[in-house]
């Protein structure tokens, strides 16, 4: 059997059986990011995302944009577990063709990039390689207490995010099905393809309120995340306010497609998703105004564990688990 | 100009440049990992090493062995800075014609190597890429009286090794350049290479001794490593003591090939390079062999930054500053 015959997921499975579990882990398997107990109070969580050029891309995209972005990818997910990313590294493979000025353009992206996210570009490695591939490593140090994991929401738990979704869903159409936008539109949707942004204070500062019950970046895109969270908390979610930006309608009517689906099944968002314990909302809210952001209530969590949204007539439909996969796409 | 013509040191040189310095860094640019100041006392290492299967996977190689080598590439930097590595991460890219199969081996090679090392692997991440990529981060925890840096190295040390050299060069030129070997040395010879191990408990043992001024792993050559070492501490060596092993001697005649030059300019060997404490001799050796290894006494720190090695009949050789550069060799 090959690799895309069976799907990242799967894939991923595989390796889980494989793998031997270790004593002073401090997530579960298959989180955001890899957690370790460094003392009985400290978990250093350190996460690797891999960028390559072919997958990850898109048309129009500068190098500097591009060494963003890998910082942008590795940083989430530490900060998304509580802990404020306190280093950054990435390992470089290119092709021997490639122009010096273009890797100096990554290499500003990734050093500029660490800065505006309050961490530090400290290294890397770099390596010949037929094709780009940045590897990029965060790293960061959070109190026990702190650590949110994706196992953790209960039935009654406020269920919010920490900005609007369907914006790379459109982006993806323009640049890669070529469909058209209003040219007054057309930046924001393809900014938020090109220069996304972790919520990494917004993270952090949730994590510290002591208001989450648990949390997930949604760089797979929103229903996947539900998904994640659902299958590592045994719990489901409904949906009743979940927010369609004009520009995401206007684009969806042009096109005759279902806002919905462009909301539900992006990716490459990094907008945070949480639970929140009911009696600590107001808590959360202030965590996360106080450092500029905005937490939108959506649903709550339920314990029959399937995920539903109930739209603007107020019918119910099934959120399905889909979203971007890797090997998948052949 | 294209990144085969500067070579990857200088490309190395281009990233300093941009990039800004890092006020809780505890290691020195280009040092063998990253060290970042987790509170007053502690250091947390962290290296990340890309294994791409054209430049570093050898002809015969089994995919087992190929997880193996990433792990080893990647605990074998956070050592020999002196720190136990307590975790292991691998980003994985593979084309998705690759065979289940297959990456299950390599996966089963990451898990075990990772054990023998008396770490974990904890994580990482998968891609599509058209070429294998395996990129391993390790990361570990050194008090910071124990941290050996490339740069601490004075006039009068003693310079030493962990092992022998020369077994990978001679290794390399049968693989790659269809030279033969008396049957019975072969195995020895491919051993080094398709199951190269790095000095992990040696490296650490020493560190916590006390006995050295500097460290680096030979992962680029011996010769290239004393360079490193002589400009991260402004010093020279004198090498009088260089072993050549018998088997090394045998190919040499055999081939009418100087001896030194597979053991100076070969690579991938992981052995420790150190420079120790002379009054602190005993002590490293002792706390060497106290894990099951050897320390070899091969010269001496000289405050003129030159590299000479006096060979067998007393004539004084230059070292050259060579070895295993990416992009440069096209």
């Amino acid at each position: 059997m090959k690799v895309k015959d069976l799907g990242e997921r799967d894939l991923i499975e595989r390796f889980f059986e494989i793998m031997d579990k270790c004593k002073n882990s401090a997530l579960p398997w298959g989180d955001d990011a890899v957690g370790y107990f460094i003392d009985d109070d400290r978990v250093l969580i350190v996460n690797v995302d891999m960028l390559v050029w072919g997958t990850d891309v898109l048309p129009g995209m500068s190098f500097r944009q591009v060494g963003r972005k890998v910082v942008t990818m590795c940083v989430s997910d530490v900060a998304v577990k509580g802990a404020k990313p306190l280093g950054v590294l990435v390992s470089i493979g290119i092709p021997k063709n490639f122009h010096v000025k273009h890797v100096e353009e990554i290499i500003r992206g990734i050093n500029e990039s660490s800065h505006e996210y309050g961490t530090c570009f400290l290294g890397g490695d770099t390596n010949e390689c037929d094709e780009v591939v940045l590897d990029g490593v965060a790293f960061g140090v959070v109190d026990k207490r702190n650590l949110v994991s994706r196992s953790g929401a209960k039935p009654g738990d406020i269920l919010a995010i920490t900005g609007y979704f369907g914006y790379t869903a459109v982006g993806f159409k323009i640049l890669l099905e070529n469909l058209s936008a209003p040219s007054n539109l057309m930046k924001g949707f393809l900014d938020a393809v090109y220069n996304p942004r972790a919520r990494v204070k917004e993270a952090v500062s949730l994590a510290q309120s002591g208001a989450l019950t648990s949390s997930i970046d949604s760089s797979d895109g929103l229903a996947w995340s539900l998904y994640e969270l659902s299958k590592a908390s045994n719990v489901g979610f409904i949906i009743r306010n979940l927010p369609v930006p004009r520009e995401i309608a206007i684009f969806a009517e042009d096109h005759n497609l279902d806002p919905f689906d462009l909301i539900l099944y992006g990716g490459e968002e990094f907008e945070l998703v949480v639970t929140v314990k009911p009696d600590m909302w107001n808590e959360a809210v202030k965590a996360v105004e106080k450092v500029g952001g905005t937490l939108i209530k959506i649903g709550e969590v339920t314990k029959e564990k399937k995920i539903v949204l109930i739209d603007e007539e107020g019918n119910e439909r099934r959120v399905e688990p889909r979203g971007y996969e890797h090997f998948a796409h052949s």
